[in-house]
This record gives structure tokens, C-alpha cells and sequence, in this order.
């Protein structure tokens, strides 16, 4: 707000992270705001900025965010997608210009309450490494899958298609811990668990692509992500710069798709069916070191609960970074902006 | 033919078996002909079946295979999924009551022929255990993405959402060879590089999904796949069998979902962009164990030169089964049935 942004941009993005610190995933938390605040003062953001429609179809559109603030902009697509699943059956949404645009899961939930089934394909920042290569090219580029159920959390598949996204391994290295033996390598692209080579600022570690011995298969669906999120809708790809095209640093392309199953069958037997698959699953028997068996969607769930009654524990370097821009902002942190 | 199928069924079976061995993936050709030979003949097959359009919109169709061939069934799922696209921009069609159906790659292939990007999800046979789990109730549930380019061969990423398909550890079971550290684990649920205790004939042994430390990935694309091509078809999920469903041994439930991209931006320019992608990444550095970086439908494309060259060498432990066949059902290997 006191960098200009309007009070509904506000209220959209601060949701967006808090929800993201209570289900656990800090990496899409407040942590994130220092980013953003150094992104707008450096003009990558334009506050205040709507989204136009630059082709639509009545079950499709393809969406210019004109470099607002990625949430807003994504919010705006899922309800457009919405609104075209429910006419059409199925729809597709893309989105070109916008900036970064948190947890996908954050809008998969927004097609749950409406009974539909959310894919959707975002190519991101890195610094991730093809499968075989030592450049870090790709980006993290998550995917979602999304159903609805009555399994009692929303059961949401949220995954980057490296082995972790940079944020686990960033917090590993600022704790000076290890990490495990597939998740990165050196700048020359040796195997290692030493998370301080890892990234930024010229040391040029980077992750490796989901899969292990078989990481075609990540860097496979991070491929596909770069050219549906990427590619179709025209926001660039993260892996090359492409002629004709303006990419930010964090820019997100989204592709969406929303699937309204009751124009085939029957929500609520889909419902109970999906539900008797996550039990069944559940009760399966469990191997040695681990203690149950978890549904995506269900750890976020659990540290959503948790950290609803017991509050959510900030990590004082981001504390620390919170509390020095509301000092250079002139921010009285008891009453906001 | 000998034991009923009619000449265009047969004739489809044959394509897509043959081309599975030209691009090398021998674990999806000619090595399954026993197989369904012998289900044929349980009756799990109704030759000469047609599909029944359960429900049909503009956009969508959900299909009963009654049972036929798989890769016939499939074969017309996506021949509607591409008409419907074409129509409405983007178009979904469900599969339920099909057998087998081979290669997703086979009919992503048909999608990219028409420049429409292709996503199919599919439930199958496994074993592969839930992570954390060691029952071994999940199928290899694989996922195809496919997306038009001039790359010079199909840009496909056709994967099994385990580590490897079954085939791959039949292969090495067959051949006394070890299996890769994060392959397998036995019926105790501890990880094995003995691939003899695999799968099949009571021994327990099953797959681990995709991902190595973070198997709650491949996992998780597992159970979504179960989802879509099982429960939302209709087909019947792999992990659990749901009241009111019949699932035959080896059934797929298939999901297909085409996107027709001229409607919301101009191919050709998607294709030189998708080619610029590919190029780039081919050209990154190549790290130490490593000689070059190959993108997904590569491999394929290559073998496939290759052994329409040399011809396809054929087991000798299926080319045995093969002959057994022959005589079994009195034809002349010489001149076909």
C-alpha cells in the first residue's frame, strides 16, 4: 500500500502469502515481500494494472496482465476459466505479462468450490538444470492437478518439476545443513549435498530436474511446462530468450485448464469414489521409515491447522528484512500502512 | 484374425505394436501379443466391439470401449477429441470398459498431425507402491504431453508416472541383471537393487513412483492420474476397486484432452518459438557422464530411424512365445493367418 499498491491488490497478494506461511510452504510466504518490494521500487511491477483480454472464445481467452502483481492477475484468469468450464464443459485460460504468482494452489481452490477439476501448467525462475546438462536454464516450472472431493482437505497437487523448488534448498543453505544426494549439483555439474554452492550470486550450483536416474522425466514435464506455460501463451519461455518478447525477472506464464465433470457425470459419485481411493490408499500398508501414507494436499492441511491455533513461526532473517522495510517506508508495524 | 478380430481392428493392434518396437519402447510391442492372446481367449475381450458414446456436448464425450481392443477404442477417443477441438477450441474425451492400449505416444501422434497440443492421463496395471507405502496397489498410471513443433521428430513426453514402466524391470529380471538403487523395493518394503524379487508369480516386489527422495511427486501424479483416467471416466481406479464398476485385468481408463491453439494464437509461430526452446537447451553444457541433452520424443525418433534401417531384434524369449503361438492356433508363420 504504501509503495501505491490499491487496496484490493493488497488484500489479494497478502492472502495469497500468509495462506502460503500457514500451509506450511514459507518458501511462497512473507518471505517472498522483500522481492517484491525491491521488484516495484525497481519498475518490474505496474501497480494498480488490469488485465485485458487479448483473444477470447467462449471456452477460451488468453489474458495480457500488463505486469501487475501476478496473484491479482492469476485470481482474474481462474475466475474467467471458471466461468468458461461452466458454460462450455471445458476451458483454457492463458496469461501472458504478469509477475510472480505464488502457490498454485492458492487458485486451484477457487475451481474446488466450484466443483471443477483445475490443471495448470506455470514456467518460472530457476536456476534448474536440463536432465544430462550443467546450465541453469530451466526453471522450477510447477504443475497442479486438482480434484474435487469430500476426503476433508482440498485435494491439490501442487509440485515444482525439479526435485524441491530453490526455496528448500535456499533455506538448507541459510541453516547451513546438507541436502539429499539428488537435489543438486555443482557449477560443473558434479553431484553434491553441499547446499552452499547452491544458486545466486555467481555460485552457480542448481537443481537437478524431478526424477533421480530417471530425470528426463522432470526435465521432460519442465519442458512441457515452458512451452504451455510459457510458449502457447506468448509470456516467453524460461529457458531462452525469444524474439518479440519482453520476460521480467520472476515473470510467470500460466496456462489453465477447468474441467466441469457434471456435464458427464455425476459430482457426487466422482466425489465418493475419489474418497474411497484416498481411503484405500491410506490404509495400505506402510514400509519401514515412514509412519502412514499422505495425499497431496493433506501436509498443507495438517500445518494449516496448526498454525491457525499456535501462530505461524517467522524466521528471523525474514524478520529481520520485514522489519527494515517498514523502517525505510516509515511503516508503524503495530497499525500498517 | 485366427482367434476373431476383424481386419481393421487387427490391423490397428499390429500398427501400434510394430511402431512401439521401431522406437525402441519393446516392453509396449510385439513381446504383448501373448498376452493378449491369452486374455482373448479368458474372454476378457469382445472382438469386433465398437464404442458407445455415453454423453456428448460440443466440447466433450465420454465413451464405453465395451471392451474391445484398447488401441481401437483409443484410436477413436482421439479422433473425437480432435474433431471437438477443432469446434470448440478445446475439447476433453473419457474412456471407460477398454483393454490395453499401448503407447500413449501412438495417439498423441494423431493430435500433432492436426497441430493440436495433446494431453492424455491414463490409469493402468502396476505394481507400484503409494510412497511410504509397500502394498503394491497403485498402477504405472502414465501421463503424455504433446505439443506441435518442427523439431524433426514428434515432440512427445509419454512417461509412467513410477520410475520406469514394468517392462523395464521385467526386462532386467529376464536378463539377471541388477536394477538402479531407487527402482524397486521388495515385498518388505526395503529397497533392493535385486530386480528377481519383481512383481509377478507371488514374489512381492513392486515399483516406486517417480522421484527418488520426494516420491510423494510421482506419487501424487499417480493418484491424479487414477483420477482422471479412472474415477472421472468411469473406468475404475487402479488403487481400489469402486462398487459398481467391473475392471478387467490390464484395463486403462483414459482421459484425453486436446487443445487447438490457432484459436487463441498463430501455430507457426508457437512452432519457431518451440524449435528456438529446443535449440537453446540442446546447446546448454553438457555435464561429466553425460554427451549430450536429449528432448523428450528424441530417443524414439532416433531408434526409429534406426530400426526401420537394421529391423527390430526381437527377444528371443518372445519370438519363442511368438512361434508357440503360431502353432498353437495353426498359422503359417511364413504366410500370416
Amino acid at each position: 500500500l504504501r509503495l501505491g499498491a490499491s487496496r484490493e491488490e493488497a488484500a489479494i497478494v497478502s492472502d495469497s502469502l500468509v495462506e502460503a506461511d500457514l500451509e506450511g510452504h514459507d518458501s511462497h510466504g512473507v518471505m517472498r515481500l522483500p522481492t517484491y518490494v525491491e521488484r516495484v521500487k525497481r519498475g518490474f511491477y505496474t501497480l494498480g494494472a488490469k488485465a485485458d483480454t487479448l483473444v477470447e472464445t467462449p471456452s477460451m481467452a488468453l489474458l495480457d496482465g500488463n505486469w501487475g502483481f501476478g496473484h491479482v492477475i492469476a485470481r482474474k484468469a481462474m475466475e474467467i476459466a471458471i466461468t468458461k468450464a461452466k458454460m462450455s464443459g471445458i476451458s483454457y485460460v492463458g496469461v501472458r505479462n504478469a509477475n510472480h504468482i505464488g502457490r498454485l494452489a492458492h487458485f486451484a481452490k477457487m475451481a474446488l468450490k466450484e466443483n471443477l477439476i483445475a490443471i495448470i501448467a506455470v514456467n518460472s525462475a530457476g536456476p534448474v538444470a536440463p536432465h544430462g546438462g550443467k546450465s541453469p536454464i530451466m526453471g522450477t516450472n510447477p504443475i497442479c492437478f486438482a480434484v474435487p472431493s469430500d476426503v476433508g482437505f482440498p485435494f491439490i497437487l501442487d509440485m515444482a518439476t525439479s526435485v524441491v523448488a530453490s526455496g528448500k534448498v535456499l533455506l538448507k543453505q541459510e541453516r547451513g545443513e546438507s541436502v539429499p544426494e539428488d537435489w543438486i549439483i555443482d557449477r560443473d555439474g558434479r553431484p553434491t549435498t553441499d547446499s552452499s554452492v547452491f544458486g545466486l550470486e555467481g555460485k552457480g550450483g542448481m537443481l537437478l530436474p524431478l526424477g533421480g536416474s530417471v530425470g528426463y522425466k522432470g526435465f521432460g514435464l519442465s519442458l512441457m511446462m515452458d512451452l504451455l506455460g510459457g510458449v502457447l501463451t506468448g509470456a516467453g519461455a524460461t529457458a531462452v530468450k525469444l524474439e518479440g518478447i519482453e520476460r521480467r525477472p520472476n515473470a510467470n506464464g500460466i496456462s489453465i485448464i477447468c474441467i466441469d465433470m457434471k456435464q458427464i457425470t455425476q459430482v457426487d459419485l466422482f466425489k465418493e469414489r475419489a474418497n474411497a481411493l484416498v481411503r484405500s490408499v491410506k490404509q495400505s500398508e506402510v514400509r519401514p521409515g515412514f509412519t502412514e501414507i499422505l495425499i497431496p494436499g493433506e501436509p498443507s492441511s495438517r500445518m494449516e491447522k496448526e498454525r491457525t491455533q499456535k501462530g505461524i513461526e517467522v524466521h528471523e532473517n525474514v524478520w529481520r528484512k520485514l522489519k527494515g522495510i517498514a523502517r525505510e517506508l516509515d511503516i508503524d508495524t503495530k497499525k500498517g500502512p
